[in-house]
């Protein structure tokens, strides 16, 4: 698409070059060439110079001096708009429907397509479905009930588990096993608000990294990416009913311990342990080393080699509610305290 | 069954038509004409009036004067008892055990069943089964894996991904999105102790509504309503890992982010959205717009437009085992305020 | 194989018979005759009366003396080496391999198996598979997409709803319903640090039992034990997305609300409820008739008849947000309150 039809598309103004040309679609941080991207943050400028997109929606809160100094070389442009990530969402439905629209898509009617590559020695059950342009690698293990879609590449001495769903364009590398039931790469948890009220939701066009040596329990859910993919780093563990949201980066050697949740675009160090049920909020960095403790919730960046824990312990009941009730009056406490302090009493 | 029938079955006492017809249960609230309902709490008298049960089961510690005046007329009957809801369960077993007894059931030898009707433009992978009186919509797309169990009917436009399970007599609207391994249908939660002191199983005979535009995650359990419904309102969006139990009302365009908790009978508002983590007691109503921050628990009704927050904060391990053990001393430290507040001191 | 030709492979120190013989491995409190077991912490000593091992492995810090005047009868050996556990695990590889390769795993090309025992009067839907050795008891149920593998024993009027993975070597008892999607006998979560830093996974030998009557909802997972069983006892009720880990032992009539976690090895006793959202640190033990409200963590042992607390309550957010800073500063308004009793004011 060019770069004057989809400024036609929209409310907006173009600098550069009409005639700019974008095939797909990227992340201002992803290095794909002939893509749209967009900045709707000041602190994501920094990214210009080194961003392969040859389009750029523009938030028109942003002083543009920089886009034109540092991003209009090579033929490129930018386009101006009101809200620049929502149109940027509108514009991959136009640009890659297949990408996105599942009712687009050919079937084949057998249950292992002809067009995947599946080593001799992989041993595949019963009842097992493995769409087209799949790669199994050497002794790997599929048992019933496994679908694997199309474009996946499934390395050597993989187990997959009974019931195992993994979407379209994962990479799963050698000696990774994942529990039953277990979903990789379904779509992120991501919608905006459309004119008129109603939910857009944002497609997701990435996908799932499994680097090797990773084990994965049952029922786990681990979303693809946005744009860019959400990526299990080699050796981590990561146990059953864990949410690992779109985007998220889990580093080597992770313990992820039962029903960890991870927002989306969390990102973890290496050798970071979770305790069972603790989780982040999105878009947060727990460095290298970190221990986070069971049930706890981190809610800001945690410095490598950081100890947290923030569980709160249970009582006896009838304790505990004069406790509850206590807590939720310090602010009333701390006002007596600082008026004995200054020498007043009560009454 | 006729009244004096079910009285004889249970020690009770018996007013009005003895004669009077039920072929079917219904909640007190419920519409269902011809139907058996039941009366534990006195709270529930003010249903009455609207009631078309033909036959209740009252409790024996309930005031009858206003069911004598306002239920018995149009040949209606009460019975008195003991145990009202238990005698209530035990006659759903009696009165229809088809709707639940899954030994009793006729099953087909295909994978699609020949009394399914299904659109010619729907999209149907390989291994997807599809049980008897199942409608299937233009353009909808099953997945792999994906089960659908009788009587169950799904709109247009919709997508199932690999392994979903949908449960007998669900209705799914338009442009509905569902992440693999979820589960639709499943039953509710329920059990009350029976005079031996074993669980008595509640029978799950509602079923649940999925209207138009809603998307749900995967590795989600959204439970069958006891006798009525579990209802998601239009587009609403439900991540991956989330529990919605029995005769949960969802509100239009709710966001709940993964592994959201909802416990039986929780109604939500519209445009409601419920943080990670965050979760429900049974029986509470929370207002249109509320916010509900991630981890947060609800144990009462929020008014509409209600922010609120309970997320216990995590903070370095050392610091935190010290505000732990002080938390707990809440109620002592009180009270040493209070005795300086008095004028006294220590020792 | 020979206690020598263990001993050859470890740096170690052998005493006892250098040809007792093991072909299998058990725990400390196991009771299999001819196996290989540990001790790593003077705490299990007490066991050496009882258990049947032929050979044991033993930590170097241990004195050794209990054992030479108690174990070795009956032409025993044990052997001291520097990390017991660890030993004891890759020596599990070595000796049971077959137990833990699927690699190495024949498949049958069937999606019901030969050697299956089937009864007549068993209800399969399509779409089941049923692996070798699996025995299905009368008018039991199994809906499709239920995956069966090999060895397992299921007991009369069960029902395995759509999508059920159970996976080897489990026993299900009678009149036991099992939601779709969920997972009985997935690997527990176990492993340790290798001498060069890399994890080694704990293989899982043991299996999963659950005894007759227990209900278990959907999308839940069950871990096998490690080397003994994971337990669910008579009668108990477990709702959806709950995560019982490795070795649990779970009482009879016990109510597990949805998205209960529990750690490894926790015991319940009899009549136990945990509220929804509630979880136990591992190893573990609550007491018969204990109630756990909804959201509690569990972190010490429980006596019987305990009714515990621990949900942090939510406010409306302003006013949450004073009172978390006051809980944080608990430490300095304690120090405060002290200067105060002993007569100090502010400046």
């Amino acid at each position: 698409m060019k770069a004057s039809e989809i400024a036609g598309l929209l409310e907006s103004r173009i600098s550069g070059n009409f005639d700019a040309w974008a095939d797909t679609v990227d992340d201002i941080k992803g290095d794909k060439e002939n893509s749209l991207s967009f900045i709707s943050d000041p602190a994501y400028l920094k990214y210009l110079s080194k961003t392969n997109a040859s389009i750029l929606l523009v938030q028109d809160t942003i002083d543009t001096s920089e886009i034109d100094s540092n991003f209009l070389k090579k033929d490129r442009a930018y386009i101006v708009v009101k809200d620049a990530y929502r149109s940027f969402i509108k514009l991959i439905y136009k640009m890659i429907p297949d990408a996105i629209n599942s009712s687009s898509c050919k079937i084949t009617d057998k249950m292992i397509s002809d067009t995947a590559k599946i080593s001799d020695t992989a041993i595949i059950y019963k009842n097992v479905f493995i769409d087209e342009d799949v790669h199994i690698g050497k002794r790997t293990v599929l048992y019933p009930g496994v679908v694997i879609l199309k474009n996946t590449i499934i390395g050597d001495d993989v187990v997959l588990y009974p019931n195992v769903s993994v979407y379209q364009n994962s990479k799963i590398g050698n000696r990774v096993i994942i529990g039953a039931s277990t979903v990789i790469g379904s779509d992120g948890f991501g919608f905006i608000k459309d004119d008129d009220g109603s939910m857009l939701k944002v497609p997701h066009i990435g996908g799932v990294i499994i680097e090797d040596d990773v084990e994965v329990g049952s029922n786990t859910s681990i979303d693809r990416g946005t744009l860019g993919n959400t990526i299990i780093k080699k050796g981590a563990k990561i146990d059953n009913l864990v949410q690992i949201a779109h985007n998220c980066i889990v580093g080597e050697n992770n313990i992820l311990c039962g029903m960890v949740g991870l927002s989306g675009s969390t990102e973890l160090g290496n050798n970071v342990i979770m305790g069972a049920g603790s989780g982040t909020k999105g878009h947060i960095k727990i460095g290298d080393n970190c221990i986070v403790t069971a049930r706890t919730s981190i809610s800001k960046d945690l410095k490598p080699g950081s100890e947290v824990k923030g569980m709160y312990p249970a009582r006896p009941l009838a304790e505990e509610l004069k406790v509850q009730t206590l807590v939720g009056r310090l602010p009333e406490l701390y006002e007596r305290l600082k008026k004995l302090e200054k020498g007043g009493k009560n009454g």
